[in-house]
This record gives C-alpha cells, sequence and structure tokens, in this order.
C-alpha cells in the first residue's frame, strides 16, 4: 500500500536526486547519507548501487532512504569503495519496483548503472526507434532508454558510446554512472539540473546540491558546468565538453523553492536568494499591514526578507505540525476534509485583530492558498494580504519537475485580478519576473537569451519538445499494468 | 520492528497526551484529528476507544496517529458519538501491545475506559496491595492501576468510585474516561499536566492542549482547574471538587519545550511565553556577537526574542531536515556516528566569519549541543556563543516525563563554569530560574510556595516520591518478558 | 490480514493442543516441536511461556508454529529449562492477541501460566461473580477465568488455590500450569479430553497426545488419569487426586477425528481404531460395488479397514492438493465457488465406470459430501455409496469443540432417509453407536453409564450446562469490539 | 524473508508448470485455479499476464498462489479474456522479484509474454552474442532470452519470429505465449516436458498436466505432441511443426515423481503407472517381509503396487505431519536437528516387532532414507526392507529440474551394495531401468533410440550441452547482486 502525501500539499514537485561517490572506503554509508541529504528532493523510493571490483550491487526501495538504507544488513551488503544513489519522484514512470533508480545494465564490456535527475524531451520518439531494432524496455523511465543507447552504440569505448548517446537526447539531465572503471558525471548543454562536485579526504563526489555534502563533511569543489562531462578513474579527474558551448539555462524554480536553502547553487546561497527575493517583493508589492508571517517552511527565508525591508515584524503565525510526513495513507472522508490543517495551525495569539501579510513561494492550483487565507482569517486577522515569492506559475515543465497540466494552474485558468477573490485574500501581489532576476544580481532578464529556464513563469522552453510537439503519434501509457500489486 | 527515535535527540520527552469527545457524529474522526495535533506529546503508540450506546470500539496501533488511524476502514469501525483517545511516549511500561491506551474494563455495572497523562507516585506500592487481593494485572502501566482500584471500590456510583480510586493515588494525572454515560475528565490537585475543555457544534470535547481544538475548529472554553473534576452527560456537564484545596503547580517545562507553541496554556500563549523567555536570556546573558541563530524548531522563538531584546539580527543559521521524523531503523555504525547531521546541517553562508549566539530550549546530556556547536564551528563561524531558555536541568522527573537518571544530565554531572568547555562553546549561559518566572510574568518565584512545578530545575518535588522512597521493597520490572516480540 | 481456512472444509475442529516441559536444557526447542506435532488441534495460534528461575518469558503468535516459533530468535528468548505450551483454535474467544494462550498472571506470590484445552460450561457465570467483587478480565478465554479463580482464593498454598479453583468449574480441561516452582497438569473428573505423561532423558514431559511424544524422542509414561493431577517439581512428580471418584467419559470423537493417526489414546492406537471402525462399517453397511475410496486424508484408515472387511480393493480414488493449507485468503467468488476442488481432484482412471464405495469419517453440514459426490460422478463413476466411520452427528458439543449450531447439521435438519438424495448418493450408510462401541472393544453402550462422551451423536451430556440453561440472563458478547484489526 | 522448505526433503525438484486460457470470461480466475492445480511443479514465486484487447495486466509474487492471487483486488485487475500463467522453483535465477514469470516484453508491433518449463542448454552463450549486439537483459532467466531473440528477429510476423527463436535453442521447453491476437503454446522437438490442450465452455486451455484441466472441470483434448507449435486466436487453433520431425523422448521421471498421481501424461495415468512400478518393484526385488510402508506421499501408490503384488498387507506406517507445509523460516539448531520428524511420523502400533518393506520412489542423496530408516526402527520394526521404486539416480538434470551436482548423490558417491550400510536398512532393493520401462508398458529400453529422456539414471543426455561444455568460459553468475533484499 503506497503513502499518499497529504492533498493539501500543493506544490510543484522535483523528481530526482543524485549522489556518487569514487575511492571511498565507506562508499555506501556516505551514498545514504547524502541521499538523505536530498530526500526533499524525492520521497517515493531511493537506490544504491556499489562496485567492489568484481560484482555490482544493489538496494532499491520505495520509500524514505532512513527506512531502509541505514540498516547494517543494508550497508554491509552494498560492498565497494565507489557507489552511486538516487532518490526519486515519479512523473515519467509508475511507482513500480522496477522503476526504481539507479538502473543497472550488464553490456558485453561489463556492468552500467546510472542515475538520473531530469527530463527528457524526445524519449519517446527514441524508445520506439529502439524497439523496431530489437531492445526491449523493463521500465518506463528516461534512465533504461540511456543504457539501451549506451549498449547499442558501435563506438569504440564506454565513454565515446555514452557520448554518442547523449547526442541523441534531448531534455534536462545530470547524470551520475558507475562503470567497472569509471565514475562519470555529466549535465545537459543548458545546465537544467544542477551537479555538483566535492572531496572527502581524496575520495570524489558527485551530489545534484551541496547540502550533501556538508552531511558527509565534504568540501565543495565546483559546480559541474553545463555540458560537461566528468569521467572518474584510479587515475584522476579528466574533464570531457562533448556538446557545443551553449549558453546556460539553470532552472530557475530550483532557487525559488527546490533547493535546499542550506545548499549554494551556482555560486549562490539559496537562502540569501529568497531572503533578497523577499526584500524585491516588499519594494513591489508592498502592503499596509502589522506583521509579516511566512507559509512554513519554503515560504519562511521570503518572509524574513519582506519583514526586514519592510520594518514589519516577522511572526511566527503560522505552525507546522512536524508528524504529517509521509502518513495519513488512504484517509477517510471526514479526514480528508480537513486538509490543510492536518499539517498547518495558526498561531491565535499573534493574528488576533493583525492585518497580516502572508507569504508563500508560489501558487499552484490555489487550493492550499485558500484554506490558509481563511485559517488565518478564523484565527482573527483583520485583513490578511497575500505575497507570493515568484510570477504566476502558468505552463507545465518539461523537465524533470512535476507540474499540473496549465489547465490546473490558477494563474492560467484566470485573470490574475480575480484570482485574490479566489483565494479570499484582502490583497494579492506577484513578484515580477524582472524582480525574481534582480534578486538573483541580475539587472534584468535578457528576453533574447535569459539566463535562466524559467519556462514555468514564460512559457519559453529551451528546447524543442518532440515528444510534447509528436504526442498523438506515440505511446504515453505502458502496455503493460501491474495488477493488485506487485 | 520498532523505529528508534535517532540517536541526536537529546531532550526530555513528554509521555503522553489525551482526548475526548462526547455528543458529536464525527467522535472518532475528531479524536484521531486531536491526537495527531497532540502527535509531539507521544509518538510511540495511540489509541482510540468510542462507546456507540450499546458496545465499546477500540483501535490501539504502535506507531503514529497518521500510520493507521485515517482509514476509513479503522475510522468506521470506531462506532458512536464520544470518545476518547491517547498518543503515549513511554516510561512506566514497556512498548508492548496490550501497554497501549486507553485502557478498559468491563466491570460488572458496564464498561469503563480510561486515557492518562502523566505519573503516579505509589503506583508500585498499590499494585502490591491489589495482587494480594487477588487483582491480575496484564500490563504494566499506571492506567491499568486506576481501573483495578475503581473495579474493586465498594462505593455505589461509578462518579463515587472514581472519586475513591483518586484519593488513593498519588502523583500527576490528567485523566479522561468513557463509561456507558458519560465522559470524565480530571486534573491532579496540583494541576501539573495540561487539561482543557473545548465545544464543537454542542458537542463537549477534552485535550490535552489547544492546538487539537483548533485542528477540528472547535472553541476553547476554558481550562480543567487542578484538582477538578468535570462529568460530562447527555443531560450536560456537572463539576466537581473532590479535593482539598491546594496551591496549583503547573509544570513549568510545559511552556519552555512540551507544548506546541500555538496552544495557549493556563491563560498565556506559549509562544509569547517562549518569546518573552528569550528577552530575559537577552538581558541576563547578552552577548557581543554578529547575529542570533535558533536550533531549530524547539530553540525558535526564543531566539526570535532574544534577537528583538538585543538588537542583533535574526538568522536561519541551521536548517532542520524535514524527512528524519521516525525513520532510521537501527542504522549502521558509520551512520550513527554522523549524529546530529542527519537532523540539523549548518546554513554555511549565513555564519561564515560571524560571532553567533545559539539559542537553545534546554541541554540534557549535552551530547548534541556539542555536535551542533563544532557542526556551527566548521561552518565558518568564529565564534558561538551558547544561550538556553531555561535554567540548568538537574533533576529526575517523577510527573510523567521521561528524563535521564540525573546522574547523565551534563548539569548535574559538572560544574556550571565547564559546561561550556565540555560544548566547546565560546561561552554559556543559561536563564535563571527567576528570569524564568519573569517570563511568566511573575516577579519571581516564590520560594516558600512556588507557582510551577520546577523540580526538574530545582530539586523541589511537590508530592512525596512512594515508590521512589521505597524502590528496595517494589518489583521495578514486570516477572513476564516478551520473547522475540510479536 | 487473517488467513480464512477454505470454505470446503466441513468438519468439527479441535479447540486446542497443549505441551510442557521440566527440567530439559532444549525446553523452548522441544515445546515448539510438540506444539508443532499437536499442530492438527488448532492452527489459529500458538503460545509458549517458560521460566529460567527469575523470569517468565512468552512469546504468543498468531498463525503456525513454523510460522514464528523456529526462529533462533524466538527459542533463544524462551530462556529456562521448562516451558508451557498451547496450539489453538478459537470457539470462545475472538481470534484477537490478547486471548492467545499460556495466560499468565503475576500473583502476589510469584508468576503462573496456564494452558487449556477444553471448555468450561459455567465460565460466564463464575466471570460475572468475580466481576462484581473488582476482578478485570482482559481476554474471553476461559483460561483467564481459571486464574482469577487462583488469584482470589484464600487457601494457602497455589496448589490448594489451584484445587479450589479446580472445585469451582465445570465442564472439560485437560490444563498444564507453570509457576516459579512447579509443572501442573490436570484432567477434569470425566476426562473428556486426553493427556499424556512422558520423559525424556529424566526431565518431564506434557502432552495433549503421544504423537508430540514422538517428535521429541520422549518416551511414552501413561496417560494422566481424569480427575488426576500431578505437581511436577525439582523433588519429582506428585500424584493429588483432589475430586470425588467418578466414571471417565473420554470424548469417542477424538478417536474418530480429532487425534492423530500415530497417536495412542487411553492405550488405544487410534489408527487401529479407525481401521476397526471402518471393518464394523463394511460389516453394517455392506455395498454392491466394485472399490473402497476414502476421502483423505481423515477418511483413509476407515476405508482400509471397510476394504479389508469387504473384500473391495482400496483405491485412491481422490488425490489432495497438499498446498491448500491456510492460503486462500479471501478468495473471489469464481474461485470460491470451485469449492471442493481446491483441495481435491477425482482421480479418473481409477474411477471411470465404476461403482464406488466413498468412506468418510463424518457429516456435519453435508456441503462438502454433495460437491465429493458430484465429483466422483463427473469423474466417471457409474455409482457412489457413501459410508460414514460414525454415527449422526446431531448436537452441538460444549466440551472444547467447535461445532455449528445443532439446526445446522444435515442429521439433525433432515430425516436420515433423506441426505443420500441430498448428497446425491446412491446410498448411503452411517455406523450406529453400537458398532463404534464395539470398534473400541467394547460389547456395545452402557445406556445407565456410558464408556464415553459421545454427547455429540446421543445428545447425553456427561455434566450440567449451566451458562447453556442461563443463557438469557448472560452476556455472551464481549462489551469491547476492536475496530480495524490491531 | 523467504521461507525455506524443510531440509528434510531430500528430493529433484521440478522448477515449473505453465497454463494458458484462450476466450474464456474468466481467464484470470481459471488461471489462478489452474496454476493452484500445478502447485506441485513450482512453489517459489507465481505470475499471471492477461490481455484485455487494449493492455496487458500482470500480476506476479513470490510465495504460493493461495497467499495473493485468490483475492478480488488481484483476480479483478487481472482483465481480459485470455490469461497464461506460470508457478515456478528456480534453477537459473535467483528468486529475485523481476525473475518470476511470465515475462513481457513490448515489441514494436505489440506486447508479448512468455511462461516457460524447462531449460535451456545454450542459452548463456546466446546471451552473450546478444549482449553484444546491445540487447540489455534485466533477469537470469531462459525465459528473457527467449524473449530477446524473438524481438531481435528480423522476420515478419510473430509468428515467424517465435519460430526463428525456437531454432536457436536447444534443450527442453513447454513454452505458452500470449500476444495482442494469439496463444500459443509449443513442446520442445524431444517433448521432454509435458504440455496438454483442454477445452472448457469453447474456450482453450492449456497446461502443464491434465489435473489443472480438472479444477476448471474442462475437457481434455490431447497432448501438445513434441515440436507442435499451436496458434490460437479468434479463429481457432493452427498447428505447426517448425522442426525437423525427432523420436520423443519425455522425462520418466514426470511419471516418477513430478507429476500429480492424478494427472494423465502422454495417455497413461499416472496413478496406474506407479501401481505398476510397485508391482515390477515387487517381482524385482522381494524381501521377506510383514508388510509394506509407504513414505508418504510419494511413495504411496507404489507401495500399494507392492503391497498387492507380494501379497503382503498394506500398512499406512509412517505418518504424515500436513502443517510443515513452507514452514520453519530459519529454524533455530536444535529444532533443524530434529531433521525427519518435522514432516514424519512412525506409527508404532502398526511397526513394532514387524518386519517392514519401506517404499519410497527414488533416493537422492540418502539424509532423508537414513533417517526415515531409524525413526522406523526405534519404533520397534525388527527388519527394514527399503525398496526405490525407480533405478539409482546418478547424473544431474539439464532439462528444468533441480538437482544436486553428482558428487552428490548417494548412487554416485558410493557403490550400490554399499548404500544399504549408509541408510542403515536390512536390505536395499531398486528398480531397474528394464522394469520401470515395463512398467510403462514397453517391453524394455530401446537402448539405441530410448523412448524416454531418463539421463538422471543413465546419463544419456538426448541433446548437446553447449553451455555446460563451455562452462568456462561464459559467466555463470550475474554482475549484479541485490544487497539487503527488498
Amino acid at each position: 500500500m503506497r503513502a499518499t502525501l497529504p492533498p493539501t500539499d500543493d506544490k510543484f514537485r522535483e523528481e530526482c536526486g543524485v549522489f556518487g561517490v569514487f575511492g571511498h572506503d565507506d562508499a555506501a554509508a556516505l551514498t545514504v547519507l547524502g541521499l538523505h541529504a536530498l530526500q526533499h528532493r524525492g520521497q517515493e523510493a531511493a537506490g544504491i548501487v556499489t562496485f567492489d571490483g568484481e560484482r555490482f550491487h544493489a538496494a532499491r526501495h520505495q520509500g524514505l532512504v532512513g527506512d531502509h538504507f541505514t540498516r547494517p544488513s543494508v550497508v554491509d551488503g552494498l560492498k565497494g569503495d565507489r557507489a552511486i544513489g538516487h532518490v526519486r519522484y515519479s512523473t515519467h514512470g509508475t511507482p513500480a519496483q522496477h522503476n526504481i533508480q539507479p538502473m543497472f545494465a550488464e553490456f558485453s564490456g561489463g556492468g552500467f548503472a546510472v542515475a538520473h535527475n531530469g527530463n527528457l524531451t524526445n524519449a519517446l520518439t527514441l524508445k520506439g526507434e529502439l524497439q523496431r531494432r530489437g531492445s526491449i524496455f523493463q521500465s518506463t523511465t528516461d534512465t533504461e532508454l540511456i543504457l539501451h543507447l549506451i549498449a547499442t552504440s558501435i563506438r569504440g569505448t564506454l565513454v565515446e558510446r555514452t557520448v554518442e548517446a547523449l547526442h541523441k537526447i534531448a531534455g534536462a539531465y545530470s547524470l551520475v554512472c558507475l562503470s567497472n572503471k569509471k565514475l562519470i558525471g555529466c549535465r545537459d548543454p543548458l545546465g537544467v539540473r544542477p551537479l555538483v562536485l566535492g572531496d572527502l579526504d581524496g575520495g570524489v563526489i558527485l551530489s545534484s546540491e551541496t547540502c550533501a555534502l556538508d552531511i558527509i563533511g565534504a568540501r565543495f569543489v565546483r559546480d559541474i558546468e553545463p555540458g560537461e562531462m566528468v569521467v572518474i578513474t584510479e587515475d584522476g579527474i579528466e574533464t570531457l565538453r562533448p556538446f557545443a558551448p551553449a549558453a546556460p539555462r539553470f532552472c530557475i524554480f530550483e532557487n525559488v523553492y527546490f533547493a535546499r536553502p542550506d545548499s549554494t547553487v551556482e555560486g549562490r546561497s539559496v537562502y540569501d536568494i529568497r531572503k533578497r527575493i523577499g526584500a524585491e517583493l516588499a519594494r513591489e508589492q508592498p502592503a499596509d499591514a502589522d506583521l509579516v508571517v511566512p507559509v512554513p517552511d519554503s515560504g519562511t527565508p521570503a518572509a524574513m526578507g519582506y519583514a526586514e525591508a519592510s520594518g514589519l515584524p516577522f511572526e511566527l503565525g503560522v505552525i507546522r505540525n512536524h508528524y504529517v510526513g509521509r502518513t495519513f495513507i488512504e484517509p477517510s472522508d471526514a479526514i480528508r476534509h480537513m486538509g490543510v490543517r492536518l499539517k498547518h495551525n495558526a498561531n491565535r495569539d499573534v493574528l488576533a485583530g493583525k492585518r497580516v501579510v502572508l507569504v508563500d513561494d508560489s501558487i499552484v492550483r490555489g487550493t492550499t492558498s485558500l484554506k490558509i487565507v481563511q485559517m488565518i482569517r478564523e484565527a482573527g486577522a483583520s485583513e490578511v494580504h497575500m505575497r507570493i515569492a515568484s510570477p504566476p506559475t502558468r505552463h507545465a515543465c518539461f523537465y524533470g519537475v512535476d507540474t499540473p497540466e496549465s489547465d490546473k494552474l490558477i494563474a492560467s485558468r484566470m485573470p490574475l485580478a480575480d484570482i485574490a477573490d479566489a483565494i479570499k485574500a484582502d490583497s494579492l501581489g506577484y513578484l515580477s519576473i524582472e524582480g525574481l532576476y534582480r534578486a538573483h544580481g541580475e539587472t534584468g532578464r535578457d528576453d533574447v537569451q535569459p539566463q535562466y529556464c524559467d519556462a514555468c513563469f514564460t512559457g519559453d522552453y529551451p528546447t524543442r519538445l518532440e515528444d510534447q510537439d509528436n504526442r498523438d503519434n506515440v505511446r504515453m501509457l505502458p502496455l503493460l499494468a501491474e495488477a493488485g500489486g506487485r
């Protein structure tokens, strides 16, 4: 029985985090810890593959990292001084066991494991081609596609075959791969998803975010660059640049919501960006109010920035219940209707009689915003002014983020002017796209060559969407359905 | 396999929360929600007993409320318009299934269920007496003792028998009881543990804290008073005062740490008290520093109060990993050694080169404080000044809180002056007991008749400790051990 | 989720088996093996309690013995050189965890564990009396009643208190009890249920049947006699006879169906009795047929006896599927309708064109008999002559056997002459009650003082049925229901 | 945690059973029942794939059919009027989830599912070739190899591609396959493994044995012939003969032990063959004894035949414990040493003082035979004459049976003359190979062109053993190991 996340959690979802270790005796335990630090990037399943010089070892489980991977019986079975790991929230691929990454293939020359964060935009098209030549897919993941492309490449070395495979795929990807000899890390040419390089006692670490370096005490070395492939062997780290140079387009939503505030992304502190976003928001969308209250925890840094810039006091007017976790399996109707209160409660003594600026990072469908505004009002607030630390989200993401279809997005469904009413706020203000860029230290958005991928706000997708354009001709759904569990 | 809480969590533990509903069609669902809101008071197990006019219905499970109780199959089976519930962290009583509350007994006159928050100080003495007269105990809980005292009372009515039972017991207790006809709520004469009365659509609610009224949208009516017994029937609420009047001694540690910040306790906002504590702490224990950082989440309101009072900026210099929950079952050694980092990470961009005031609510063994101070220092802080939002904890609690033996408490093991060194802080400052009382709006502690139970700080226990005094003559351990668990 | 036994199994069910060891280092492992050998007497749950000189240790689990008890983690936890064990199929008592035996109580003088095979006929009456004096029951078993009677006895020694308790109860019981010093075995005055004494390497063994002595290689010493109590201590075995002498009334159905064919009961081989029953049946109910086929496995020895006596060939015309075990959890309707075929298949090459004598041990509701007769006919048999190795079962049992209400018994619902038609047999013949006694070496039934309890055939109950007579005045159902499982 | 079969079960193991339905509304439920009837052919895992006209549906679980597949939630999810199923005991392929059959692949032209009974003798050789051209294997089964061969065939139709694949493989196989349009059944050219055709209400059934037709009430039509491929579509059944004609070599051990006695195999009743084997054995290996006792249940028909032919009485001198099933997970040492007694007990009243002929179907390692002989002797038998209903087993099987290496087989380890001593029997007699053939109605074995595959007795393998011959050059073990299980 799968746990369902509480229905009140109306957010975009990151789909994955990746991690890798080369040359450290505790490779498996370090990967467990790294994945735990990256757990916010995917809570549905986790997996680790190690190599001990002779055989590969795998453990892949549904659930949180802490549910299975911390046991000695698992850690001890993952032998070897090199490992890759993955946490996953699924967009492509049902939650079945065979979709959990890293994926592994036994090539004629040896084993190869791949973990992937991102999403390919021509996967279905390529899959059809491979099936026509006789390849059999066991999962519905992009990752298996990459394995098949490498397997069927006729180039000489594994690195050459991997490069050839990457030349065929389009979309966003940060990959870590493990072969008999090598740990490989790679970002797509636009660098949409993050990947960083670290060092621990001379061992090499790859990670989606720096917070996973911190948990193991590793030193942050640098970001892997967009379009860069690093190949780590016992002889050291080699850098390849297999793609034509391109202007980077890092996902700006990582900074708004996905990344952990204690990570440093592309040279900037996420926490600091979010406080700056709050300050920009205070300047663009001031409010005549008594205090600033975050929707915890994602809205907290922006609310602090808003409070500082506006001079209004910052108060914890909404308290989060820490036990909501993954629980609430198949809630009864009576309980489902309690909605947001399972996770948040208004702190009435702070709110009673006050004019409140409520700061959240984004609005997706709007259902949760409505409930929180109502809760704040019932707790006695005289006015609720909603302020959003990003522009309106109007477009689906095809680069590894789980977003509703655009017709489910409130900012796409109705004029901006109507949203405040819809969520029953006294006023509503979004940050402008220019303000968002300013918070990143830019003078503004370069509309000709935007500095970030901001497609969810602008609809300006930085790559062709081949499967999407061709969606009437490819099979979106796998032919085989699992009946009654595993 | 039981989940073990992460070894980094060096805190006192509340042992229980209680909840009751009388006269509402959704009694079971409301109790599920109420217990979820009280989950911070006990995470080991939860239980609910309802009455449908003919039969009682029970569901009792190890784990969190959300793990089991939210399913329609459970909620629907808990029939009736009245219910009591309990969340538990065990001190007395092993985690076995038969110790989960509420406990139920079939008396000759009908059924009776009891849920209990607190701890009795003469339970073992009374148990020996009852066994000599032929009573058989199936659990190791105080709650079963209360049931046996009621069962063997020769008084006429159930209320009279309950009163007679309460006259025999000593210690701290807030009880909710359910019979064929009545819902009963009761606090011990000193009112050590909280219990509040609420109203929802004409139905009566009892709860350990007001946050559980909020989650179901109930109206807070008033605190049950120390020594008060309320008897709720279809005819309304009757108040009894079965004890000689006594000066109240509410547990001051509820305000320091146990209670949720969004609860109102004894007429005061817990969040507000904690901010005031922070302000007192800033006045008593100033520091020459650049910023104030809380140990989240329990230290956050006090840190905000400290920052406001000191004029130093408040920053989220420590980030909490929300996925640590109940996970990390039997961690391997390599992972256990990561200690505090499973739960917290330093936010390096905030801390680098800074003189930091680090605010926590209390220090128990000191092991976690040491690790957090080191982590902050490794993240680049130039100085770490630890400030504790309560006096040194030097004494064990016998009133329903899980504390280490006093020889494990760092403030009992060494002179105050040595603790800063032991936790590697540049300075350490505790709030004084007088400052703690001032933050509660008192002019200071009345040493003759203290306004609160502060025994964990002062050793001044407000009741006799009969079992403790007699501990060489009573059997502390049950005769039967469960082998190989269920 | 509880496994349900397949719906095709239309048999009376024995409710329990008991086992005990005193003075053997492998007490727990021996008890595991003994209970495995007694598994046919109860498949719902099993339990073991041991004593190591200081503490008692218990393991009690739903499911088969082999499911849990064979693991080293369980066996090793059951420390000590003395143990008692129990397998259970429930009649009284729902399948809840707290009903699994042995039951244990901590008396003021020490611990006491009891395992019970049988059923009391005045339990509810006594329970009401005990509740009125303040005893609290946690289970719905007769066994807990016995514990309460001992606990509240004011006699001096544990043996005296146990005897006093036994003087109050009526019905059928074979008990094994374990105290700090003693292992006690006892049969009710009529000796309705079996209990035997064995010896292994100088250690004492008690067991419901001799087959459990065989599995551990123990020597059969003798039957415990009706009304006998044996008290085993380190000083040896003492025999008490606490009851007035009475003529024994051993359950004759143990020999017809319950006991294992490889057990020796009351001095006779069960296998031999069943073959003699078959021979009597052949004489009383001959058939003009080609071959004799048993309904395996319970009808096999009687069919062999029938074949020998009649001179007809014995053939395996029905094959049993060994994998039906406890499986078939909540079968879908389509599968449930396959009924008997899940367990049995006709062996067509044997049956085609033949006139078949089909031998079964008994008919309860008749539903299975109908299906088996049809199956045999569809396999090509030209005639099917059903022969039953016992008299018609017309009356419910109150002595520890799970029987349907008498209005569900086919021999109670319709004239004998109609049953052959109802099960679509060409002819039907039951063994007479006189024939059944003759097969036991008697000249016939002594109607004044019957040699066995044969109440299920004759309605001649050997004790008063106090609860049954008083059933409108006692509560049959417990006041508390478990909702949504454990 | 995997259940381990009891250590006393010293038998060869069949590895698989297959089943298929085309054109029946209850296809899934029929397949569940069919697999239950074939459970003796594989107890480790089971799987079903159905097709509903649009999508395929799969359920694959470790454990018995009754453990999972009978639930409505599973049966209802397996939509469609056609299905194939599989029960498995693994030789090739670890017990991992991804090895459970039927295996499924999505070809460019549609889906294809395969279930396989048998074993290929050139699988590793072919797998290496396919990996070199880029195929990725997810399991370690022969079945996936067949799928890859079909996927990479460049022939036009699915049937042509399947035929091409079959031309490449060597060894023993009975296959059932399901595509969007067709159900295909096929036996290898020698017909080593069985496969039969049945009819139910106009729907077509395929099954390893006829007992699975009986359970669903289907009519037996005929055996699929060696080398025959039947292709079932909505237009009817078409027969192909894609192989050059070859003399059949059906596995004679199916008749000795594997097949259920109620099955009809190659036109003969298995029960009848076994009785004839017993009669031949009595003639070849008479004994001066008092009675004939089978080792139940596999030795029972041969013992009956022996008793009839010898005129000695047939008695149930060994009683089987029906609850041993799959239980006894990781038994403690003390329990493991009880060995055979967990499963069998001597019936002492039958054996005491008697000269016993003990009949078993075969001896593998000899460990169980020794224990049973000792048990019979301890029960009082004066002499034990072991008679084996097949020739000595001296050679490993490579055609789908799990046998020990030949150096573990007692008849290979020592001269025949020494085995009686090794198992402590007074005498030992095996059936001759000629006698075995005579029991099948042959005049004897045709040594030039043997009528059956009898390689386990004779070492005369009917095909080349390519992988075996080449075993130093192929990787026997997969590169990836699962750590800590799922």
